[in-house]
Order: structure tokens, then sequence, then C-alpha cells
């Protein structure tokens, strides 16, 4: 069986056994996704674009980021399983959309583009 | 091949075309998962609880959450890409971790805890 | 003196005196204003809308989003100072574009608009 | 009358006669407030850090961060209004707690704590 599969089903179970289903409407596990990637940007701070990459190899920073990753996968797959939407189609979609919308030719080398509104 | 690892390899394909690698650090990648999280945060910011799961269905709502789900999936990858991460070992792990956190028969039903630190 | 330009006063003394103008850059302290505010999120993510004012009276929850509120705060003065922006300034000239963005007879009692872009 | 207290009464006077109170409660105000600091963030997300003083000073980013900064302050009252909080207060005592949790003498020009639990 596939892995993320696997492992969708195992978070159903932990959120079934522990009756945590009332809690997980859409709206709270935006909240949970938003303050779970707001922990994982705390990591990076204060730390310098040009050290970035060193720091995350750093043993106990690792362990932090890493846990952060968990905890932000797991509320964006509990938001999907609750939802209803497949989190690999909604990427490739997206993927998609960004191959139209930033023409390689067009945006080579450059990252000066104000936020898409 | 596995469907997230053929994603993984098309949004390798597409950074690299574009030569958007110095631009990617985990840093910046950090900033793009948490802006996108909010983004996703604000299609829910004035839905109330006991609405969001009928909200989530409204088709325009629907296509941007999408939309929004796909942005912060694909930051999430990146940033494990750059990093050296495995998306789904790191989900696995702290599934593992709160499992013994919070023993299901001490927490059922309850959400009053304060958020953990 | 203005309580808000003596606070103003006693922040730059405090980042002065630990020599940290050094990590105060604009987009560091982008970071630590949206992590802050990611911490303030976790405090209701839980809570639901109808018992979100009841929650804020509470004396443990209470202290620890006046803390938040504190962090928060201090995150936004710190940007501005650093970048040379008046904060109520920059709110005033907000709340004029917000009145003629949502004129009163055509929002009253409305929230379903989506996310301005 | 004090310029904040003024600014306040504005904000008051705008959400009563739009009628918005009943959407404005304290859940629902932290997630405007945090939403609005994830487009901040963005705006500083491509730039590096040794940049990002004069990426403030150009004329059209620097529009864009005031209009934001003016969303995540009007949020930022808005919650505080909403909860009977002072928010120069809350920043004050918050303040007085990082005095005696990061002394001078231990911290000056240093960064490498991890976030605060």
């Amino acid at each position: 069986m596939d892995e993320l599969q696997n492992l969708l089903d195992q978070l159903r179970q932990f959120v079934a056994e522990r009756d945590w289903q009332q809690f997980h409407d859409p709206k709270n596990l935006a909240m949970l996704l938003a303050s779970e990637a707001g922990e994982l940007l705390a990591e990076y701070r204060w730390v310098p674009n040009h050290q970035a990459d060193a720091a995350s190899r750093d043993e106990a920073r690792r362990a932090r980021i890493l846990s952060e990753i968990g905890d932000v996968g797991i509320a964006l797959l509990l938001l999907c399983e609750r939802i209803g939407a497949d989190p690999v189609a909604a990427m490739r979609a997206k993927l998609e959309i960004n191959r139209t919308r930033y023409p390689a030719d067009m945006v080579r080398g450059k990252s000066d583009r104000p936020p898409l509104k």
C-alpha cells in the first residue's frame, strides 16, 4: 500500500481513538496548520540566509525542524482528510498553474515579483 | 513509481528550469510555507466553526482552498527537498511522539490543553 | 511624553544594550512578527467561536494571550522602528482605505467576501 | 487626546457602522492578525537579509509594506479592544519579562538561542 495512504489511515485512527473529530473542523485545522508553520518559521528567524543550509544540518536544530515539519505535514493531511481533498492532486494542479504563470524564459533567475494577488 | 516521488521530481525540474535554487534556501522556504499557510487561514477567518465544513464544499471557496493547499504542500516539499528530509518519515515520527504524549485514555474528548511548549 | 513613544525608546535601548540591531533587519523582524502571531493563534485553535470571549477571560489563558499580544506588538514596533514607519499613521491610512473599500451600506452585517487580493 | 485612543475610537465606529462585531470574536481576530502577518511576511520572502533594509525603501514595495503594517496593527487593536486588553501595557509587561529572561551581559551579540518554549 502507498505509504502516504498508510499514514493517513494511522492518523484517522489516532484522531478517532481520542474522539477529536469534534474539534477538527476545517477552520480549526487551518489554524493548527498556520500555527505549526509559525513554529517552523521561528527556527529560522535569526539565521541569516547564507547560513540557513548549514543551520539545517546542526543536530539539535535539525531535530526541532523535523519535528515541526512533521506537525505541519500532519495538520495539512488532517485538513485534506476532513474536506475530502487529495493533497498530491492539489499540488500537481498548482504546479501546472505555476508553469503557465511563471514561464521559465521570463522569470529565470529573477525573484523580484511582488506576492501574487 | 510513487506519486509523491514523481511530484518531487517535477518540482525539482520546475525550480531548476527557472534557476530559482539560489532563492530557495531553507529560511526563505520556511517563509514561503508560513505565508501560504496564512493565505489558507484567510479563507476561514470569517467562517464560524459550525459552518466550516459546509463552506469547504462551496464551489468558489473550495477552488481557492485547494489552490492554497497546493501552495502549502509545494512549499513543504521544497523545504524537505532542500534540507534532505523525508516528509512522510517526519510525520510518522511525530505521530509516534503524539501517541505517547497524548494517551487516548487521558485526552479522550478533551481539547483544553494549552499549546505544548 | 506619549506613552507609545516612551515604549519605543525603551525598546530601542533594550536592543542596543544587547547589540541585537545586527539581527533585526526587516526580514528577520517580519519573521518574528509572523511567528509570534502564530503563537497567539495557537491559543484559540481549539476554542469554538461561541466560547472565544469567555476563554479570553479565563485567568491562565488570559495571561498567555496578553504575553503573546505583547510579543506581537513589540515585533511590530521593532519593524516600524527599523524601517522608519509610523505604526499609528499606517493604521490610520489603512482605515481610510477600508472606509472606501467597504462602504457601510454595502457590507453591513456581511462577512462573505473572499480575502482581498 | 492620545492619538492611539483616537484611532481606537475610529476603529470602533468603523466596525459598528458595518455591524461587524458579530464576526469579531477573539478567535476570528487572532486569525485575521495571523493572516495579515503572513501577507507582511510575503513581502520579504525572496529578499536576502543583506538587502532587506534597502528593499524596505523601494517605493512600490514600501507602499505595500506600510499597507500590511496597517492591517496587522488594526487587527491587533481590534483584538485588544474585544478582550479588554491594553496593548501598550501588554508590551511594557513583556519587555520587563524579556529584560529578566535575556540579561544583557549573557546574550550580547548572540542570536543562537532556540525559540523559547
